[in-house]
């Protein structure tokens, strides 16, 4: 049984050994050896090896799936950020800064390839299976993606909707990270399904979180400034909820609070607080997060193998995931 | 056996039943539809399909690899469209002019994600192989889109680096339409090689003449304006050809005059047009055109089939790409 250590830097090893940063032309292959080697946390492919020893001692065989699914990752940050017009990411200056639009984007193109070449890289009788579930999750993270820019200009997006986009945009590719693992070590279909489902309730569960520490963690902690989603006027969680639960009154104040562009960052974010505070948002959010947490867990238990002690892996992961500094 | 004219067609049924346009989030399908609904000529796919009819008569087994090679192709375009800022393809406003450069950017990805899909949809014991090829071209397409960005600020490009850029650029993607659709009619692997280099070949020429035609075809025949490629500056055939020829005081006559930005587009027209002229380009090029197309036709002959004239498809397509208003 491999540790998450273990699984982490079985994984660190197969992406240094690519040495895409040597292929020509090299300012192509650059920007992406760059991003790969940025760091990450490399936790959806160390999920998939961790879901593939739940059932199966060969965890060798779900290395390459799991290494596609970190480039088909990173791929999506470089996309992102592009999109985003974001300058900074892990604390670099990101792809399209350091070289060029055109180079993010084609050095993008080139990642995505890339990812299916190493998801072919598996037992040729699962090929079929897993390229539908790497394409299938592929599709609904550009899906989610799509949804999440398409709400920067709406302000009635439901918590619906929102639960829609972020299991697209973020959750699908947690659970399929665990689902493509599985069916590495061949497990059964029920327990492929369990994983998935407890996949997609972490990776909800995780994003919400990281919509409410955006908001109320200890910035020293939490290693950035907060109050960030409130100043661009971003359609999390805690804003849905507040606007859902608002009476017309208060939901034109906190309307014409966001877009106000008069008003110093700080005492912005301190009005919206005082309006989430007013609406009871900090306290039904940290509900929801515990309630999907409980969920999360439950998945895990349905997943059916003779001894539950190889599930203490992904338990660590999950609380490590969600425990983090609340 | 099938005619270049019902294997367009078949390939056009089957890009008008994938109804992408229909599916949500509609904003990123749409963009995908009008890409692929815009026309083009389906050469590609159209390649795939009688490459497979060569050795087969089921040629609907290579209707999904043949679907996945034109959209593809169609992602490529997009892409570039963005790189390269280009307002119109094929008379219509680009994808990022008519939407946005997210809206492209994005769709594009979720393009290539399709491309994949389809290509999955192909017999199962044939899927490592075709993964193989298809994943080798996509990189090659990059790389050779790479390059080609690279030789806008270089002025020294060899014909010999240019013929690499093409290759990847262009070439292999033709060659590889043709592979795919041998593997998929189960030809043996001599075959398979003597149609990629058919390919390559083919591709070479096109290009080839596709940079002659620029500067020297009737503009009323070839349906727009000459001169383009002068006036931008690209490192054609013609150009590296009249640089590489030149002694170092015509070079640098042509290289200012290139980068002249106070003369009139016709004047510098025809003024670059008088140096090829003096350089003998026209003549050189056209010879070089000329041994390609031999060439070309060699790497057909070597394909060994009972009957030759099943080969009657593939030549009148080479001819019809090759002959155009020439």
């Amino acid at each position: 049984m491999h540790t998450l250590e273990e699984c982490c830097s079985l994984i660190e090893k197969h992406i240094n050994r690519l040495n895409i940063g040597l292929k020509a032309p090299r300012n192509l292959y650059e920007p992406i050896e760059y991003v790969l080697k940025q760091g990450g946390k490399r936790l959806r492919p160390a999920m998939t090896l961790m879901a593939c020893n739940l059932f199966s001692e060969e965890v060798q065989q779900a290395v390459m799936p799991a290494v596609a699914i970190e480039v088909f990752h990173n791929f999506t940050l470089l996309h992102d950020d592009v999109m985003d017009k974001a300058d900074i990411r892990r604390n670099q200056p990101t792809v399209h800064k350091k070289w060029s639009e055109n180079a993010a984007i084609l050095s993008g193109d080139a990642m995505q390839v890339l990812a299916y070449q190493y998801i072919t890289q598996s037992r040729q009788d699962l090929l079929p299976s897993l390229l539908q579930v790497f394409s299938d999750t592929a599709l609904q993270v550009c899906e989610g993606q799509q949804y999440d820019m398409n709400f920067e200009t709406r302000s009635d997006v439901s918590i619906e909707e929102y639960r829609h986009m972020i299991t697209l945009k973020t959750a699908v590719l947690l659970a399929s990270s665990l689902k493509i693992g599985a069916i590495c070590g061949d497990a059964d279909k029920q327990n492929v399904e369990a994983l998935y489902h407890f996949g997609i309730s972490l990776g909800l569960t995780f994003q919400i979180l990281d919509d409410w520490l955006d908001v109320y963690s200890d910035p020293k902690v939490f290693g950035k400034a907060t109050g960030g989603d409130i100043l661009t006027g971003k359609k999390t969680f805690l804003l849905i909820t507040a606007l859902e639960r608002a009476d017309a009154a208060t939901r034109s104040q906190l309307t014409a609070l966001l877009n106000n562009r008069e008003i110093a960052d700080d005492v912005k974010i301190t009005q919206v607080k005082a309006l989430y505070d007013r609406l009871d948002v900090n306290r039904t959010v940290q509900q929801t997060i515990d309630e999907y947490y409980i969920e999360t867990m439950q998945y895990l238990q349905k997943v059916q193998i003779a001894d539950d002690s190889r599930k203490e892996g992904l338990k660590n992961l999950a609380g490590m995931l969600l425990k983090r500094e609340k």
